[in-house]
């Protein structure tokens, strides 16, 4: 597509791709990039489970993380345009390069996908459990997964496809660090669950210190409407 | 603590412990409980990621489900008392073994939380990537597995230690299927992860529809507040 794009670009003008992967981007676009046109991939670290046009809404970019990944020889002023243009739309704006991205997004991104979409795949099989089972108390912590499992398969096809090394590298910790909480659990060694447990609290809380997250629990799901008024079996107000 | 209650209940009370785990706890009670005492395990499927009183709300139970594990030897009318109890509080109510309600939480919470608790873990211990970008960019996916891995730490700690046979089970199961499309990235084939991340999309649906979780995209998280007049970069008002 590059090739085709190329020729009708004027001299001076900035091209961005905006899309979860960088490093293998950069190298399918350099060669048909025209000389005077500036590339600049960039990804804005925001979004929903749906895609398309139709899913955006004006405060989509608003104090999310937008990264610029400009190759060596990128020109100081088009990265700045371009760095303006994300801050216009209330973004945040950090530089890195494509290989950085690509290993940092893969454990903020690729990773926690991948592991929803086998989780939710392990719940749909099992014979000792029934579907119907699973929807009915996936409440429990199973729907959050769900969410993100349901996310555009094509475009996760292509990014497990183009990050495929540091995606592998990622589940290689993920997977020793599994089996670590799993002997634990094999052995009952109950001090390890709990100083595991404990640890990752900090994590949320910095989300949510850094406005990364909502504070209020349940991501502040809405609540169900009483489906009738309720009865008041403890009120005395006889 | 049975042993220590048990003495001071009346003829015909019904005794309900509520817990995520049912079958250690049943064989624990089981000893203790005084002749005529009716004692029926409950589980709500529903709570946010805090604890406590003060974490409760009225519309806590409303459509979530309550699963009730009586002994084979309950008490009819006991069981019809309590499952009125937990409907009058807006919830649905099914009843089922100790050892299937076990095994159906292993997947639709356990696992979840587990698998939650250890990815968390996993981004927080990276030397590649710092603390600092795991949070800024966690809203490319990562930040949902931080509010289940925020849950208590003590209760979490006692429920992989009653329930270790069936979470076991449960983390075989999910280690194959992950193994299964750990395998298809290596190899570059891109008809196993799009056939896997097309077939869940359906469990998503069938949660939303049944009312388990919110329509709304992004769970229904509220959306920053501008910080400032937007700019408008495309308005023609001069």
């Amino acid at each position: 597509m590059a090739a085709e794009i190329g020729p009708h670009l004027k001299d001076g003008a900035i091209v961005s791709d905006v899309g979860s992967v960088k490093a293998a981007v950069a190298r399918d676009m350099r060669p048909h990039l025209p000389k005077g046109v500036h590339f600049i991939p960039a990804h804005p670290v925001a979004g929903t489970e749906h895609s398309g046009p139709d899913a955006g809404f004006p405060e989509l970019f608003i104090n999310r993380w937008c990264i610029l990944t400009p190759l060596e020889d990128a020109n100081p002023t088009a990265v700045e345009r371009l760095s303006t243009f994300w801050r216009m739309l209330g973004a945040n704006v950090e530089c890195m390069t494509a290989e950085h991205h690509d290993l940092v997004l893969a454990v903020t991104s690729h990773l926690p996908h991948l592991i929803a979409y086998t989780i939710v795949g392990t719940a749909d099989e099992l014979s000792a459990v029934t579907r119907s089972e699973v929807l009915n108390f996936s409440a429990g912590g199973f729907r959050d997964f769900t969410r993100i499992a349901a996310s555009d398969p094509t475009m996760w096809r292509d990014v497990f496809l183009a990050n495929k090394d540091a995606v592998l590298e990622m589940l290689g910790t993920f997977n020793e660090d599994l089996s670590k909480l799993t002997r634990a659990i094999r052995r009952g060694d109950g001090d390890t669950l709990f100083a595991q447990f404990s640890r990752t609290r900090a994590i949320r809380r910095g989300i949510v210190t850094i406005g990364q997250d909502s504070a209020t629990p349940d991501f502040g799901r809405r609540h169900a409407e009483p489906p009738r008024p309720m009865p008041r079996p403890y009120a005395s107000d006889e």
